[in-house]
């Protein structure tokens, strides 16, 4: 019952929109999303599958792969593929990413997935909003499990993607409230620059110093220990 | 491992920056949002519990009740508070919520909010960034699970709160990128009003023209099954 931070994600094969699907072969050795929906033919999860399309190109910037997936047959998501691309205004005859069939619940099952509250018409719950980030290491990096009510929001998605693949190569961690395009937030104090990152803890500030070539500003505090180290982008133009 | 949607929320006592706090007690017949951290003294944390501070009033007049919790002690939770403080310039001599002390991993391992890839100086695992967000119920509604690289976005927190309790009550459900507050979604397509809501699929046509005095807005589909309806956030003026 659901999928602890830094599990490997297990292997799987399922049917989809695009055929066959083997889990490991399909993301190889890049990042992968794998969110579900709660059902085909259904508002919510026309706009969220719509936007994940319209952000696709984002994501594969990212050299993220993505797959849906919900308790529906593979030509049932074919059929409302169509609605998704006429709601959405995407043209084309598919989305650029799969849609898994799981009609025996085998995966939403497996990896805690299902929604209790919300069942089909046979009386069977149905797969909830779940997100998984996986790494090229194949291990669970990030989940989130919203309710058939609340629609994602896949500007936080990209969000994290950018702050995991960040922090994965370099040794800063993301801030509350970060984002790697900047933008106000909506709360002051502390950095006032969004896109600022933190020394993570460690690294001592001699090392910092070395590492950080644009250099970091320390927070005074009462406690007097020197935790609080923002740095700029450590990617970004000088 | 891991609560899944749906499942009451256990009862549990906890040692806390203010005082002993009797879980189902605390939360009342409120919402509650209960969040982890890796640990007290860290920069990120520190960001994310001053941000959640400085957020406090919009929680409570949203009947929400707040509580941080980590694997530090509660003199430990008390110390640093003082940090937080200083950090965001919050004023006064405490933050709004209280901070669990969980030294035994007791509820970190009954809720999976432990984060295999993070240890303490004796090696243990601390834990990660879990949020629960939890209704008057007691029931679980949502729940994010965020590595330590990467601060939680509480606007995001914020935003789900409102679809959580728009949802609870009314007969909708909230797209894709939804916001209480609207705001220019970064793709378009579908509603232009990122606040528009969607008419819930048990609804008929009938019943919602009875049940929203501002309408509804049905997309055509392809599929010619008229499942897309938006309509205003029924709680707005008219």
């Amino acid at each position: 019952q659901g999928l602890l931070l830094g599990q490997e994600f297990p292997n799987f094969e399922a049917d989809s929109s695009q055929g066959k699907i083997v889990w490991h072969d399909y993301i190889n050795e890049k990042w992968a999303i794998l969110f579900s929906h709660p059902a085909d033919f259904t508002p919510v999860c026309t706009t969220e599958l719509g936007t994940a399309a319209q952000l696709a190109p984002e994501f594969a910037k990212r050299n993220v792969v993505m797959a849906a997936l919900s308790v529906d047959s593979a030509e049932s998501h074919k059929a409302w593929i169509k609605d998704i691309i006429a709601h959405k205004e995407l043209g084309g005859d598919d989305i650029p990413y799969p849609i898994l069939a799981d009609e025996k619940r085998d995966l939403a099952v497996k990896f805690g997935m299902l929604d209790p509250d919300e069942k089909d018409g046979t009386g069977m719950p149905v797969t909830a909003r779940a997100v998984f980030i996986i790494g090229p290491d194949k291990k669970l990096k990030l989940s989130i499990l919203y309710p058939a009510t609340t629609g994602r929001n896949f500007d936080e998605i990209l969000r994290v993607v950018d702050s995991l693949q960040l922090t994965a190569y370099q040794s800063v961690a993301t801030p509350a409230n970060w984002n790697v395009k900047g933008g106000a937030s909506t709360v002051g104090g502390g950095s006032t620059d969004n896109t600022d990152c933190m020394v993570v803890p460690s690294i001592s500030d001699d090392e910092a110093k070395e590492k950080f070539k644009k250099g970091f500003t320390k927070a005074e505090l009462p406690s007097g220990k020197g935790y609080i180290r923002y740095t700029p982008d450590p990617r970004s133009a000088m």
